[in-house]
């Protein structure tokens, strides 16, 4: 007999990126700025000291001393990640299994069940509420109720822009005796991080990135923060050189440069509150979504029936945002970015452009 | 009951590199070649084209093109990984579960059976005879007997540096019919790829590496080419931003340098063939090793019930090379590097330097 493929592997479809280029990408949550012309010399600089013929710092000292004392952790509590997707993967081959069980809330960052798919472990999903919000109670009570292994989910939340209080996500961590990965993805843009306590708990991994509000989404870099039995578990379970030396040098670099970090986090905020204004405005005075939710991301949430129509008709304008359902979700952009964006939904519409001011 | 460490992960210990700082490092089977000014230079030009704050391509078209093209193969069948590190992941993620068995041979990589063991499989192991040569009947006899769902192997093979013929490969590969992995990752420096045939087989994946001949260790850049349907399964399972930005763009570049690339390969070889030659007199001459292996890659193995104190010896005089029970691994480096370990090596041996000659 011949090889053959697994039934999961035969309905497995490979990722499908947004192909075609684009003039205005608010899709994937990504910076809209690009790194200042001085820190991209900079970078240059240090790139012709690195010998890329020599394999990486396995546990990328360096840019993990550089991320502690960015944000004020143990430097022994981080693992550096080829992006936080990785240390997802890294997390589930280590902590679930076949017979094992993750729980998850809808909606939520899709590849959290992803990743414990391909370890085998089966995912029990909560619903959230008409609001968007995560039933703590619920949660801790179908944890418990399924016996699950670990409990997944971000604050704030990708793609609801929605964020529970640190008091709350503490909650779960003491009613709840299994792993639970928070995934704080979004955290520079809210102030309810649980960071500083990442090793009080005996059962929490916070997973951070330098994809949102670092700008370094090209770079893939992210971090878990723990406790260090489970910092050790991370790092005896993750590929020994999984964190290439141009990102451990930059991601280093970057995170030195606290006050053009925190400048780009402003102007991104301030982007991010124009373009919830704008859809706010549009739709208090015209009706036209069901619903824009409040949000303390860099995007925002939009829900009407007209979802699908409405993207598709943007992207013949050359503006891509993400499609979900009846749901829209869209990235602040910078200000002439929202602009195309705006501009193009009144014309999609028919709506006065009076109707965003 | 608070949160318990399964028994799998209490007993994991963290990679441990060899920590402290050394002049000569003959340890990891690196290029001793740094990329040519020029070349830092055409790198530092597209760095300041990048744009750090967007997502890489998911598929890596630009490198894989690249790639295909230097290796003449259809760029449709190759897919890239963070380093062959992370496609020996997905690969074990996809295919092997709980109640699967890989087979591996002894000695070979040691990260084969690492992976399978996150996912759960079993790995089965075919000792190597004295030569350190597969038995390729007892491979194929062993597969069959124990019912396996994957042979992953090294060709040729680390650490040995002994390399089997494309015939021996295809029969393993047309008298089984479970998964074979076959690790090309020092196939540069040997002449026995069946990269131009590895759409043809519909059970093989070649994984092939930036790390040794490519000078690119730092890069973590890695290639599976296998026929479609494979290449459509390990991009289904891979992460969808595997590879970052700037490993793509710098791996492209360098790719397209064929005839810098062939020259730092004539470099290496030349290099290689100096040491093991002097470590074969040595042997001849003085008798002071068990054996010296010969050998179709960039490093020399040496038997001798003496390696730990020579590992240890040659620390001490700020070098390093690979500790392997009773053998030492030693990576070719550049001449001056060489010669800074043959000295100390008489100088541990207590045999004058006429040896080497």
């Amino acid at each position: 007999m011949a090889f053959q493929l697994s039934e999961k592997l035969k309905n497995m479809v490979p990722y499908e990126p947004i192909s075609g280029s684009y003039d205005v990408r608010l899709d994937a949550n990504e910076s809209f700025l690009e790194l200042s012309d001085d820190l991209k010399s900079e970078l240059g600089d240090v790139l012709q000291r690195i010998s890329l013929n020599r394999y990486p710092d396995p546990l990328a000292a360096e840019v993990c001393e550089r991320f502690a004392a960015y944000y004020g952790v143990d430097p022994d509590l981080v693992t550096a990640g080829n992006g936080s997707d990785e240390l997802l993967n890294i997390i589930c081959n280590a902590f679930l299994e076949p017979g094992n069980k993750l729980l998850t809330v809808l909606p939520d960052f899709s590849m959290y069940a992803f990743y414990a798919g391909l370890s085998g472990a089966e995912t029990v999903t909560l619903k959230k509420d008409a609001d968007l919000q995560i039933d703590v109670d619920g949660l801790i009570e179908t944890a418990r109720r399924e016996q699950v292994s670990c409990v997944m989910f971000s604050n704030p939340c990708n793609p609801t822009g929605q964020g529970l209080k640190r008091e709350q996500v503490r909650r779960i961590l003491k009613e709840l005796d299994c792993l639970v990965v928070l995934d704080e993805a979004y955290m520079d843009f809210y102030t309810e991080s649980l960071l500083d306590e990442a090793g009080d708990h005996d059962n929490l991994i916070i997973l951070r990135t330098c994809s949102k509000a670092i700008g370094l989404a090209g770079l893939r870099l992210g971090f878990a923060v723990a406790n260090r039995t489970l910092s050790n578990v991370l790092r005896a379970v993750k590929s020994p050189y999984n964190v290439n030396t141009v990102s451990q040098a930059f991601g280093a670099v970057v995170l030195s440069h606290r006050e053009e970090e925190q400048k780009a986090l402003a102007q991104i905020l301030e982007s991010r509150d124009a373009l919830y204004g704008a859809l706010s405005r549009m739709q208090e005075k015209a009706g036209c979504f069901e619903r824009v939710y409040p949000t303390v991301t860099n995007f925002v949430l939009v829900k009407t029936d007209r979802a699908q129509e409405i993207f598709e008709k943007l992207k013949t304008r050359s503006v891509v945002v993400r499609f979900m359902g009846g749901y829209l979700r869209i990235t602040a952009g910078s200000p002439a970015e929202n602009k195309r964006l705006l501009d193009a939904l009144c014309d999609i519409l028919e709506l006065e452009r009076t109707v965003l001011a």
